[in-house]
């Protein structure tokens, strides 16, 4: 398959392009390189991505930004990042690029723990991933020509501890390279509406 | 107890005055009519809002536009609309709001059945839910002063079903007045974090 990852140099994008390059042709996304930039953020840039890499069978997304801090600060103009980003970055890959995609071809959009779980400091992301998981469920039925849609949504990653463990007390990182495979599983199986948990 | 209504002469709002106003004294808001005008896309509105009123026990919030419409033809300008109005004009009333709040006071947003339970058309209203409902989980935990926050997810309303029936079929449909409950238990109640299902 065809496949663009978004933010395939990211953490947990690196995983997931080493865990489907091997079957897969990847197209590699990202704001600052890839084999094709973007920035999520704006429909333009998504548009002429789209335009640029043509047809493909599958889009992954593992970008998205938010602002992490306490409630009592948290404005709404922090709030904006991640409503920019994570929420309608990753909506606007799948408004724009349902034309671009295959038949029986798939989306797979990332969410994230603290969704279910909060954190102190972590409202807007999880934020963010509640709208996406929202959004998948109510596309899944809506998506044409068999073309699926699911999110995953890992712990915290083995790989980010070092900078995100003080938020993190008491959870259990996973391995990037699991977390892959439910992306994996997205996109090869046959499943939509769901959201893969790698908790 | 002194409680802003948003969106207090819609179908929702009234049932919700109703419930609440032999009891609390209600300030009523809305876009065209009410004790006080706001528009809830607007932060500065929201801001002037609260400072005309000053401080409250309860805010309780029955407003937010989605467009609705099939995902086909439902373009990111679209979904702006239920970004700006349902998710961030809710979550906003409680980014400015909470220095306004009482100690020990709530906020008590609306989501919808439809982020649990989508039906076709649905996506836009469905994403702002889930942010709404993953927001309130996230805010719960940090809230200052003892204030609780919950989010009420009402059935399609029996008050709506001339308009809305064709687009609901097979859902029981709930009295407006039994909707309105799940606010009182919010507002009179001790829970916080909770999405109360009027299903
Ligand atoms: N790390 C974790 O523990 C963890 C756990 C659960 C969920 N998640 C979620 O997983 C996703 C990726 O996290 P990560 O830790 O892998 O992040 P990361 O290491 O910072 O990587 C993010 C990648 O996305 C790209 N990107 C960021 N904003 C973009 C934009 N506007 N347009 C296009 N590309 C953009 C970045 O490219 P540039 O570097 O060029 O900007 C980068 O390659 C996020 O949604 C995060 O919330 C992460
Ligand atoms: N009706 C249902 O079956 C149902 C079921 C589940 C969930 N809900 C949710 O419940 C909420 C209320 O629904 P409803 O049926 O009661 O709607 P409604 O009858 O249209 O009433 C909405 C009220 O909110 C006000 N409003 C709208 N946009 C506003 C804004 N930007 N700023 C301030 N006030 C604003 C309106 O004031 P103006 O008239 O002055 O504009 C009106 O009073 C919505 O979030 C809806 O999704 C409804």
């Amino acid at each position: 398959m065809k496949i663009i990852v978004v933010g395939a140099h990211g953490t947990l994008g690196k995983a997931i392009c080493d865990e489907l390059s091997p079957r897969h042709d990847i197209v590699s996304a990202g704001r600052s390189k890839g084999d094709v930039t973007v920035d999520i953020m704006s429909p333009e840039s998504i548009k002429a991505m789209y335009e640029k890499v043509g047809s493909v069978d599958a889009v992954v997304c593992a970008a998205g930004d938010a602002y992490f801090g306490r409630l009592e600060e948290l404005t709404p103009e922090h709030n904006e990042i991640a409503v920019q980003s994570k929420l309608k970055g990753q909506i606007n890959l799948v408004l724009i690029g349902k034309d671009y995609v295959n038949d029986r071809g798939s989306f797979t959009l990332t969410t994230g723990i603290i969704m279910d779980d909060p954190i102190l400091g972590g409202i807007s992301s999880a934020m963010a991933g509640g709208a996406v998981r929202a959004f998948v469920q109510a596309a899944a039925i809506e998506l044409p020509r068999g073309i699926r849609i699911n999110d995953v949504s890992p712990n915290v990653l083995e790989e980010s501890m070092d900078s995100y463990a003080p938020f993190f007390p008491g959870f259990e990182p996973v391995p990037a390279a699991r977390a892959a495979k439910a992306y994996r599983k997205s996109v090869e199986g046959a499943q939509t509406g769901q959201t893969y948990k790698v908790y």
